[in-house]
């Protein structure tokens, strides 16, 4: 079943920069790398600069899980955790229609 | 520009069927007759079934406001109210990667 993901992240206000930095490279990388990826795009919110959620398609959960073990993935969270503002919000979606 | 925009619905448990036979609706007639409309779809979240999301692109800014001035869209807003257990989020959105 194909997967999507709407992954919110509230950066801190002087850290968005380089977060989208590092974001930008986890979306080529992931692009790239990680198979069964349909879809896989940096957004920010229009009126709130901090709220960067990563949109993401994915052919299944396995596809999905190996991304999550994937080493650019990993090492993007580690880099990401300290520019956090408080904790995003992951939510795995079935389409309906 | 283009604009996404991710709508969450947080959705009482005994009205999900009926929020989901009405938003389904809302897709057929918003991907007929809404000029500019990208995508536009519905999403259940895979462990919180009464969280129902829209997910839409947008040509750009004035085709989602013609949307949200349509009678389908108004028509259904006007259903849901009853439906809501709690305010739901949305979120606009410009693409960067």
């Amino acid at each position: 079943m194909m997967i999507k993901v709407v992954a919110q992240n509230n950066v801190k206000a002087d850290k968005t920069d380089e977060f989208i930095v590092l974001a930008k490279k986890l979306v080529q990388d992931t692009r790239k790398y990680d198979a069964g990826c349909i879809r896989y795009e940096l957004l920010q919110d229009v009126k709130n600069p901090q709220l960067l959620t990563i949109l993401e398609e994915w052919d299944d959960q396995e596809s999905l899980n190996k991304h999550l073990s994937a080493q650019h993935f990993k090492d993007a969270m580690a880099s990401f955790a300290s520019y956090m503002e408080k904790p995003g919000e992951i939510n795995l979606y079935k389409t309906l229609a």
